[in-house]
């Protein structure tokens, strides 16, 4: 029996073994992520481990819902400590669970402890963390600590950037780079949608009266979120992708002929659902669809000639349990998957760009599983001169970001495209903490070539053959992912 | 090589093997099954294996069909014998199928013979369990055998449960808990329905006159199916699982600010619905739809206000052979697996219930596996304070009950829950002779958490740690199922 | 660490080892490609390996795509030298993927070279493959060194079968069966159907004047092709299937009653709309599914009629790429999975047939895995007196044609059917270099039967035993498809 997360943590081989060595010390380039330019900026501090794994892991949330556990413990008004041994009291149920990894590899590469999180160790963990927190491990030292070179936060474009450009006016050393998420501006059904746009109109001193100037206005935050480091956008894609009406148009192939999306007078109806929008108009799902692809394909483009990669993030059910949504708002651990069919609308939106040349370089993300192989296949019809995976499948997102998630998607990516030029893991996390995910994902993946060599699948003999094998492991370990993204180091 | 089904079977490391001897004599609690509580009460005798075995098994009529054996050997007039003889040239041709391993673990475990089903021994075969049955082989015999102590039956809310109450009367220590399983009150759409109507009221002694007076008639049922014992309902989700109306009003909120749900005017819509239907009006898609979700709903309110756990068994195309549906009825061996998208409807009438406080515990079966892992995510939405995994995943169902199915299953429930509140197998079997799937279960089970446990992934070395997994062993075994349903001993 | 892709290659136990013994050199029955009998007929001979491995492979256009290579080195006038190159530049980078495996095992089978495809070893490769094919390694030669006895080209009804009629005619030891795919002749909706209608008359000397006619040309061509050794026939099923109409008119059973499919009238509607596109009008989605539902009940009447087995190949998405379909055309590497349900309009198409017990023989191909279980259970339902899985789940197809989706796929089929009734692999291909395909698929079976019975998941140790599974895998690795395509020896 192996101990529990020893040194060689899911290496299995030789081959894994010697292949994660290279990559063990490798700098961190997360390209999406959730955290806070501001708590970069200010270092901030931590008083107890409460604050760093239960203020706003919701992932966690959901396992203490699953243990029973009543909500005041969770998000409720408990005190820091009770809520804390709530979280070690549920920590024991979670075998197999990536949280069960995940809680003790930062125990173990931030805090130094070796403790498995249980009531028993409930006071050592408590004391130990609290002490080494209170002694500088804040946001900063936390970042340090992994090697992290790179951190993409993920950002509105109403937001004004101030903590990314003060952390530029510093010359922090680690690259924090706003990423450009316009869902807001695409969620005309919303109900906040006009006061969205006037928020939009403050950021950018600048009068929107119609859709053109909708459209000047992201540019403008664009080309504003570049100058402070800005290499990706993202999408969160839920319900609508790509509406019928303009996937027909698409594929009749009226745009490409006359320079314009979709069938004549299309960018004008969207101009007239949006301005009806403001008006204070109820809109129809035609409509809303037509907005949303209208603005998709202008957004798409202005990616395309700014160089900005565009992600897109598919499949997600928010806010399953209204009851509470209501009570703590979004993203408190009550999202799910859609099982609803996509592959003809974001083929036609992915081809509607194409066909202009003016698809930027793609990452897809499908919340179900289910998806991986579809999306790969579709990334796989839009290749790039000169960019290696120019269009390709994402790191298992979310729900999928475990074990067997992982070893799935690279299975899957290698199976229909070349592993080779995989831009790797990202954390899509909310916690200074969660950078140890990288080793975790490291691991597998060595494992996962470690086994197609010792198998004989691959060769692996040879002096060139080794260095070819050690090419691979670091380009997925972070190479490629500077490539893709062209930051410079 | 081991030798086919050997004592170790399935259990390939040493962990997986100590877990195994701490649950293999567990009493068995099989929640959900088709048996018949008349067979039980009557102490049913069998004189061949044929009828055990092949008398009202779906499964092996599929797997008979496609060895290509004519309908007259496998549900005609041939001779128990003959019938036999046709399984016993089957069984070799199922290399990697679940029947092949149920099949040679019931002739281990109720006839103690070792011999592996083919023609050559089905002369041995045929009269040694010919023996063992004429020698008091009965139901309740089987049913000791294998340490059962729950059997969940299947029972429509018009069953007299005649032979529950004498089962109660008796005093039969085995406790037969009927399962509330209202189908053909929501299947408005059928033409027997108005037929089912009377049944319903008939076994009330009440009349029906609207849609209010049929809930009341059901409540009723229920708290009678209580009496004796019921801890559960049971549905079967095919086509229309929750209306778009619904669906909506509940996302607006409204029900949750006028108390009932979706729009105002829709519980009244369906009564008008329910009435039409009576009249022997002819319905549309949308009228259907609105009927089952206000039924469905009233039924889930029930189930909550009663402590009845909800089963939704969801994703069921049945009859896809209309000329043998024609030829031989229902559940003959010709259902399917659906491939539409649930996920949304199925979010919308759990969220509507759970926005009223009204959502019972919750069992989610999905027949395509390819559901898994939206289901599971989907119930990680819906925690409840005191319970664990309140809303769960549940065991791998049907087509997907086997080896792989049930890893694919404990995986994506460990994934994104806590696999250590899982309510663990049931049986779904119309046979008394397959509790032996317990113990292939368990073997799976067990092997699971014993490879994780051998590869470092989770700790299982000091004695403290190994009590742990023993209690999740037990737990997953049939300690959750007992609290879950919350049947006493 | 094993050598790359040594003797036992892929076979993991003995027991493995020892059934690979048994079918490595077995006759190759490959029932669906995509070869030419032209170049069968004139034994086509190649000046280069680009020739053989490049001039039409999308698959390998696809990893020179995801690699950044430029189109000119992939579909462009680049020189073949310069291509092979840029191929030899790709393969290293496609670990994991099946073309690495394909491509060595092909440089080692028919070229007797165990170098691996790098820019290192590209000179040596180029002069070895280059001297070998100058030196008679022709088509013919090709197919011979594999011991191919059939090969199933896939043929249109107005082609003039002119090559597999010389062929025959020679009597070419091996049998080139053309396979009748009418998918022009269901493509209503395409711009070129009346071009392809008078293609057809011209084929069948006969003209075609409305629905009836279409019918008995199609089934003279079908006559036709029987006569040149036709045993299957072949459909691309993409968005429609089989429309809502039909499928309510066959399950009201309108259809067996009437001896007419669907509701009356529907079979004059079919008429309607077929005159009404010939005279040049528009039709919308449900005319066109009318059509095409009309014409593949015909057809699959025909097919049972006459005894040729139909296969079904379900859920691709052709062309993704406008922009590259405009300059390339169709098949050059940018057709993806679709992700619609098809369960209940498949299901409906099928149950419609075997009503009238005109169901033929059927293979169905999912691409995307996704389908897989859906699609096995469902060849389930429909079994047949005398056929071994009469309808069954076709081998792993297209994008999941790897040693992943090659094991998911049999046990998929063995865990829901009797895999003893597998008609196994064929390889779909263009190439005259992808019979070691076969080769591939072999170790891949024999690896995952010997795990089987070395974990004592099914009986191997006594000489009984041990002949059940060589009968199982000689069955899968070609005696099947030749009982199932009932082609004599």
């Amino acid at each position: 029996m192996n101990t529990f997360m020893a040194e060689d943590f899911l290496l299995e081989t030789e081959t894994a073994k010697q292949l994660y060595e290279q990559v063990e010390k490798q700098p961190i380039f997360d390209f999406h992520n959730h955290l806070s330019a501001q708590e970069i900026y200010e270092d901030k501090g931590y008083q107890t481990i409460t604050e760093v794994w239960l203020y706003g892991d919701h992932y966690k949330w959901r396992a203490m819902r699953a243990m029973g556990i009543s909500e005041e413990l969770i998000t409720g008004p408990a005190s820091d400590r009770e809520r804390f041994d709530a979280w070690a009291a549920t920590v024991p149920n979670l075998i197999g669970n990536p949280l069960y990894h995940w809680t003790h590899l930062e125990l173990k590469r931030y805090f130094g402890c070796d403790l498995t999180v249980c009531p028993e160790y409930a006071d050592a963990i408590w004391d130990l963390t609290k002490e080494k927190l209170e002694n500088g491990l804040t946001a900063r030292k936390l970042l340090e600590l992994q090697r992290v070179e790179v951190v993409g936060t993920t950002d509105d474009p109403a937001d004004t950037l101030k903590w990314h450009q003060k952390l530029k006016e510093e010359g922090y050393p680690i690259q924090v780079c706003p990423t450009f998420r316009p869902d807001r501006a695409l969620g005309i059904e919303k109900p906040d949608f006009p006061e969205y746009i006037t928020k939009l109109e403050e950021a950018a001193g600048q009068r929107v009266t119609d859709f053109t100037g909708l459209v000047e206005v992201l540019e403008g935050r664009l080309d504003f979120f570049k100058e402070l480091g800005c290499v990706a956008s993202d999408h969160s894609l839920e319900r609508w992708i790509f509406s019928p009406m303009f996937r027909e148009g698409a594929k009749l192939g009226e745009s490409a002929k006359s320079g314009q999306a979709g069938k004549p007078g299309e960018a004008s109806w969207a101009a007239q659902v949006f301005r009806r929008r403001l008006e204070g108009e109820a809109l129809n799902e035609e409509e809303i669809g037509c907005y949303r692809s209208a603005l998709l394909l202008e957004l798409g483009r202005l990616y395309a000639k700014k160089g900005i990669v565009m992600q897109l993030h598919i499949g997600a059910v928010r806010n399953q349990s209204e009851r509470l949504y209501r009570r703590l708002g979004a993203d408190i651990g009550c999202d799910g998957m859609d099982d609803q069919s996509v592959a003809r609308e974001l083929t036609a939106f992915l081809s509607a760009l194409d066909q202009e040349n003016l698809l930027p370089k793609t990452v897809l993300y499908g919340l179900n599983p289910q998806m991986n192989e579809m999306l790969a296949v579709l990334a796989g019809s839009f290749g790039g001169a000169g960019v290696r995976c120019k269009v390709q499948l994402g790191p298992a997102w979310w729900f999928s970001d475990h074990k067997k998630g992982m070893e799935e998607q690279l299975e899957c990516f290698a199976n229909v495209s070349a592993l080779s030029g995989f831009i790797g893991m990202t954390t899509d996390s909310r916690s200074f903490l969660s950078f140890t995910r990288h080793e975790y994902f490291r691991r597998i993946f060595c494992n996962l070539v470690g086994a197609w060599v010792e198998r004989g699948e691959y060769p692996g003999k040879t002096p060139s053959e080794q260095a070819r094998l050690t090419e691979l492991v670091k380009g997925v370990c972070g190479e490629n992912a500077r490539a893709f993204f062209q930051r410079e180091r």
